[in-house]
């Protein structure tokens, strides 16, 4: 039994040494050095080997080393495959931070007043208190919920919508097509956290930012596939929108000429709200492999259906 | 019975109108049109004017409308003239705010990704977890206290350090010259609150950064004049600190040609961290007024003796 490991590979070593420390039975094997292929039970990887069937005989289960599966081809992969996404508290963590610093930066103007610095420009602009401001997530699954408890205790007025009904303590929750109007008509600030799905790429628009208040900010920690790149920009120059922090991008990484890296009224990192952590996720696998070994249900099979 | 304001005029309208509604038998004056002085009882202001006594020999109460004083020349004002700080929840509000956005615009790497996106350059950087983030805040009065609680949730490792010894659930407290080095040893980012008097007068010094791991973020949210403006410059240049957010400078507004707006690794904002609200602090101000009325010791009595 040999569990294949293809992803980083400094974080690899980490993940190597927990097996070996805990979880001995499970040989661990890194990308490329197979070894003999029969005798590998379950993949971790970020991305799937083509010809997985073939590669892979005896494969059992498919573990995503990402929150995500997005970047998987799901219809490529065979249909009995278990496919499992990885819910890293760690991910988690990383996810929160992110969304309160960028929640903030928004908030306090700080777009605004990294420009002032770059112009020597001293000059203080009127607070708002955060119950008058209007956060709205977009997604409410795991890492969503844990991102509105993390906001809750600032003050902020906080709202939700995803494609079901959900219902939270303290966030005003909308669901599907029909509600999402109503959603957008009182999001000062909008944070999309979605799964990137058929349903849900391309989904931060300009028809969907014209629902906006306006003068509205934007934050970007799904998917770059999220969001048409140039509505956007549109957006910015008309001031439909007044700022967007965005940590992922359609291309990545971006290359030098992107019009987003030069732009004021953006703030953009590289894809780093969250990164998986061995340590905080190894106990997440290999709970995992232990349910499926006694024949249980695994925590984040990915429903084929919905792609999350 | 009057009250003579005598700071900001857009906000000092606000203030007129809450006092005309919520207590008409104090007439509301504004600097410079402070009619029959021997009517004036109080004084809500950011700087007291010049021959307080001789100018309004009635004066009761000098009222900060700040929660600091420094900027009050203490020695000069009538010895017997209550000088009350303003304990404004909005203004802890807007601390916490800004602390917590600091701590994580460090703790995130997030003056290096600012460097990057001007460099065009998509890198990511590992991710330190929170718990192993040692966060130190100088200062542990009402403000500090909030911050800490504020970032407690994030999962920082917090601890204080203050003149007179605390006790603090989940923060590790440090008091007096004695156990400063032992705190300053442990923090990994340092973050200033402290009240700005002779004691902490340039307390942010080289020999100060050198008492820090190699590497430490700086915060100075109290006042410019706890920082040596040179030694932080040198301190960031050798590497002995990584990074520094200040809201606070010497000279403010900042000239242009202060060497902290262009540097790469300072990022600076013009004293927003938090702004009096009229709406939430005329209720502590009011409060203060008719404790004083009643005979009874008003909350934010300054210690003359103390400073703060």
């Amino acid at each position: 039994m040999a569990l294949l490991y293809k992803s980083d590979p400094v974080r690899g070593e980490r993940w190597k040494a927990l097996f070996a420390e805990h979880a001995p039975d499970i040989e661990w094997r890194a990308w490329p050095d197979i070894g003999d292929p029969s005798e590998i039970d379950y993949l971790a990887a970020w991305l799937a080997p083509d010809d997985l069937e073939q590669l892979l005989p005896n494969l059992k289960v498919l573990f995503a080393v990402s929150a995500g599966v997005d970047q998987l081809d799901l219809a490529r992969l065979p249909a009995d495959l278990p496919v499992v996404r990885l819910l890293d508290p760690g991910i988690t963590q990383g996810m929160c931070e992110y969304a309160t610093w960028a929640v903030l930066s928004l908030h306090r103007d700080m777009l605004r007043y990294r420009q002032q610095q770059t112009a020597r420009c001293w000059q203080a602009h009127r607070l708002q208190p955060a119950a008058n401001r209007r956060v709205g997530v977009m997604g409410l699954g795991a890492q969503a919920q844990q991102i509105l408890a993390t906001l809750a205790p600032l003050g902020f007025a906080l709202s939700g919508w995803a494609r079901s009904a959900h219902q939270l303590p303290g966030v005003t929750c909308y669901a599907g097509e029909a509600q999402l109007s109503a959603f957008l008509g009182q999001c000062d600030i909008l944070l999309c956290v979605l799964p990137l799905t058929e349903q849900t790429q391309g989904i931060l628009n300009s028809r969907l930012f014209d629902q906006l208040p306006q003068g509205a900010g934007l934050i970007n920690m799904g998917r770059g596939g999220h969001l048409v790149e140039e509505d956007l920009l549109g957006a910015l120059s008309s001031g439909q929108l007044s700022g967007a922090v965005l940590d992922v991008l359609q291309q990545e990484p971006a290359p030098a000429e992107h019009p987003f890296w030069g732009h004021p009224q953006i703030l953009m990192t590289p894809h780093i709200a969250a990164m998986t952590q061995p340590d905080s996720a190894f106990g997440v696998l290999l709970g995992n492999i232990r349910r499926f070994q006694r024949g249980e249900r695994m925590v984040g099979e990915v429903d084929r259906g919905k792609g999350y």
